[in-house]
């Protein structure tokens, strides 16, 4: 356990949810962007709050632990660790600093990284006595909070790293999935799209055969992922279900895929529930050519956006003690 | 090329379509049972069929090529090859003999091994210009004839052998998956199921919900199958979508589903659309307790049954000459 008092320093990543075909099921992490948060253990009197909230960043999110993503994700921590546990949370909190370097809303998991990020800390201020799957199972009250629903796909690699197949949400079963090189490209177009209406205008039934279609692409990609095979990967890179519904809500969708494929990406898609777009490349060449062509669509567009460069993060949410 | 009028032998193994929860895009193949087909090249005279189709077994089915399985899966190949050919198809025609072993109607590929037989064979003796996934377009027309649908589930693992994808039927792309030793039980309780009829007794619309629980047991199944993990591969052998429907036309399917579990199966369910059922085990000794669950139900269920305890077959279609 880490004395009170004493910082730890957090380093959180950005997540992309999805993966195009696998919708509620794949994920993987990115070096660029992620959070920073600060978290050390203090003393606290009778009647005052367990977790304390500081936001250093000017997005004035909640405070409240109970309406805060990281809040929420280690209340649900301390619940089940005060059952059998020789801390007394009577007397000890958290205190958190949250850095975000990940906009709120971008759709690269903002919500995850500070769940994720706050939930990794306390672990590893308490002794470490939680696995990784506990870890996601506390995150996911964060996600709760965020979007009203329990979804661990950006959860699952902010904790584990690289690429996670969520198999199942009751019970959780988080599978980490080998992944080749490969470079990530995301633009953030500065619209607002909010994870309740992206789940909302989803249709609530699929036909059989895009369901097949859909599967048939699911496999697709993880045999791609585990042997390294690229051209497979770009060919599973495909959406029959959810992307032709969501992409309505984001300005150029079509015409960016077009043009960044037309310059060598593997395949990409929506971010989780966007309006961030994201595509996979062999080389890093390819990722800073497609880098061009979201610049140049966003900027004939006159929308303000924001890119980043980057690859697949193996490692997880890191801790600097 | 081999010489008119010398046979070749072929080998046509039983394969088991859909795998659980990979309706229309899983398969693998089984060492037994499987067909015995022998083929030549015969001159014939203008007027002549260019393919005559020999029964050596008594289940009286067509000799009409365009009626014949095994016929119309050669007829695609001989109309493809005739377009840029040194060979002269209006001379020349194939021989094929067929003695089923594989019992027509079983739900273990029995059509499948038929066609597929036949255009290994047949391109066997013109010197094996086409590549398997050829072999797997040509033999799919069998399928049609046989059920109506062009599809490869049980066919691409009848050529390739071991476990395949069918990530796309068109364009046609197979991928072979690696897979751990496993030991397969089959139980055939002796009741007719008619694929189309347990093809449309399919809903058409499935629920996004479902089709997300299916898409995680699938992406499940292929890692697990890859990392030779199975625990993973027993978790991931459920099937919310196709089961539930065509298992009410199996009687005992629940019962047996529990018992063969019970004794230590990994998992299983029908084979492609059935009567057969199937289950996967770790260890040989499983695989033959499972086989007396299977005969002690089916028995005391008063039907006809046959069972075979076997494993994977990663050959496919093999020739002798």
């Amino acid at each position: 356990m880490v004395p009170v008092n004493q910082w730890i320093k957090i380093k959180a990543p950005a997540t992309v949810a999805n993966m195009v075909c696998g919708f509620d099921i794949l994920g993987f992490a990115v070096n660029n962007p992620y959070d920073e948060m600060e978290m050390r253990f203090v003393q606290r009197a009778a009647g005052q709050a367990s977790i304390t909230i500081i936001n250093i960043d000017d997005y004035n999110l909640p405070t409240d632990p109970e309406k805060n993503v990281a809040g929420a994700a280690l209340l649900a921590m301390i619940e089940e660790y005060t059952a059998n546990s020789i801390i007394d949370f009577s007397t000890i909190g958290f205190e958190v600093k949250i850095n975000k370097l990940i906009k709120p809303g971008s759709g690269v998991g903002s919500s995850a990284a500070s769940s994720a990020g706050a939930v990794v800390g306390a672990n590893y201020l308490l002794g470490n006595p939680f696995s990784k799957d506990d870890l996601v199972r506390f995150a996911m009250n964060g996600e709760k909070v965020a979007s009203g629903v329990k979804h661990a796909d950006n959860i699952a690699p902010c904790i584990h790293g690289g690429v996670t197949l969520v198999r199942s949400i009751f019970p959780l079963e988080v599978i980490a999935l080998p992944s080749p090189t490969l470079f990530v490209t995301i633009v953030h177009p500065q619209i607002e799209v909010r994870t309740a209406d992206a789940r909302s205008i989803l249709k609530q039934n699929v036909q059989l055969k895009d369901a097949i279609k859909q599967w048939g692409n699911i496999a697709g990609l993880v045999a791609g992922l585990m042997k390294g095979d690229y051209d497979l990967i770009g060919r599973s890179l495909e959406d029959v279900i959810i992307e032709p519904v969501r992409s309505i809500l984001i300005p150029g969708f079509d015409d960016l895929k077009k043009a960044c494929k037309a310059v060598g990406a593997l395949g990409g898609g929506i971010s989780g529930s966007g309006p961030s777009i994201f595509f996979l490349s062999k080389e890093k060449e390819t990722a800073l050519a497609v880098e061009q062509e979201m610049k140049k669509l966003y900027e004939g567009l006159g929308l303000a956006h924001h890119t980043y460069v980057t690859n697949i993060n193996q490692k997880g949410v890191e801790i600097e003690a």
